[in-house]
């Protein structure tokens, strides 16, 4: 009964979520669903990547929560439009919610949209959002195991980010094992190494995400002519 | 309909956690449910519990996680029965997994069950086990604005545990902001600071434990006169 109820709730989100991905592709608009654990630093990076991008660009954040709106708080600083999504007690956001959320903002491409996930490394890997790309964070703090305990969201993300690599010279933290483990699930995964705090990193993250969006606008026009 | 079958979900497992309540009094039993991040310590902190209790203690673990069987190895080493629950996709341990493990494993009292829950801040919050007390592990990594984000496990918890007390130094976190965001949610919620690595605070938690044993054999030595 449960697994039913379960299998109709994700096909549902799997349907809205093909409908977004078609709106992201008509409009030119990359979409990146960030994903991690509590306090593995996703608002952090999106702090470093906002602040990286000239004041013009057109690019908006949905950050999701179980309750405050502190991301979006600390996130709207930087001048681009930022939205909170309070999911109450629902553990992940769906493609209803990113819906919603984007029709209330007005949002419109082309241009680059960030969806900070609710903080978990289960929950979220089921629920489609039409993104380009999930991208899972890991921080040097968890341990390397983690790609092995949470295998769905090693395996569904296109780039592991190990965080608050400032923190490697006080933790017993072995980065080429963490990579190791997460090959083990997803053999094809790309992998950054950073620290929002130093910068260390950045720079090729913001490489990394400028080499999908033109891959996303080289679909968008041949999808046009 | 989604809600109706998770109500249905919800009240068969208090029904089965009403169950294992009243047999741990019977049998005077100490269960205690820890719950945290992914890669917030829990599994540190249960080998230096391990380690601090007499060789013929009673005392057994059970270890949630999504996949591998690596916590129940880490465990093992301590000379105690330890037995991994490993739950495919699902992001909570739950009373019916509990109960079956406890049967296999021939698990009786009196002594000490030290539950660790699969990691993750959501999920677990709903799910009673029919524990004597919830215990939410925060890392001094995660940041100070979990308990208002997560507002269900700390509200629920009679201890929150900061975590990896030694990395303080380097980095921005403030334990006096951290406990009083945990109090806004729960007033009379425990506190202790805790570092696995360097054995801070694992004195003040043994106590704390064994405060709540006498309170548990009390109830089953009422329970018996």
């Amino acid at each position: 009964m449960r697994e039913v109820v379960e299998k109709k709730v994700l096909s549902e989100n799997d349907r809205l979520a093909a409908a977004l991905r078609q709106r992201y592709r008509d409009e030119g608009i990359l979409c990146v669903n960030l994903v991690s654990s509590p306090g593995s630093g996703k608002t952090a990076l999106l702090e470093k990547t906002l602040a990286a991008f000239p004041k013009d660009s057109a690019v908006s954040v949905l950050t999701g929560d179980l309750q405050t709106d502190n991301d979006a708080r600390r996130l709207a600083r930087y001048g681009f439009p930022v939205r909170q999504i309070v999911t109450g007690g629902t553990c992940h956001l769906d493609a209803r919610m990113v819906d919603r959320h984007l029709n209330e903002m007005g949002f419109h491409g082309p241009g680059i949209l960030f969806i900070e996930n609710v903080g978990n490394l289960v929950c979220p890997s089921s629920y489609d959002l039409g993104e380009a790309a999930k991208i899972v964070l890991l921080s040097v703090t968890e341990g390397e195991d983690k790609p092995l305990k949470y295998p769905g969201i090693f395996h569904r993300s296109a780039l592991m980010i190990l965080t608050k690599t400032d923190l490697l010279p006080h933790v017993e933290f072995s980065a080429e094992l963490a990579l190791e483990n997460a090959r083990k699930i997803h053999p094809e995964i790309d992998t950054i190494a950073l620290s929002s705090r130093t910068g260390e990193g950045v720079d090729l993250w913001m490489t990394w995400l400028g080499v999908l969006q033109q891959k996303v606008q080289h679909q968008t026009a041949a999808a046009i002519t």
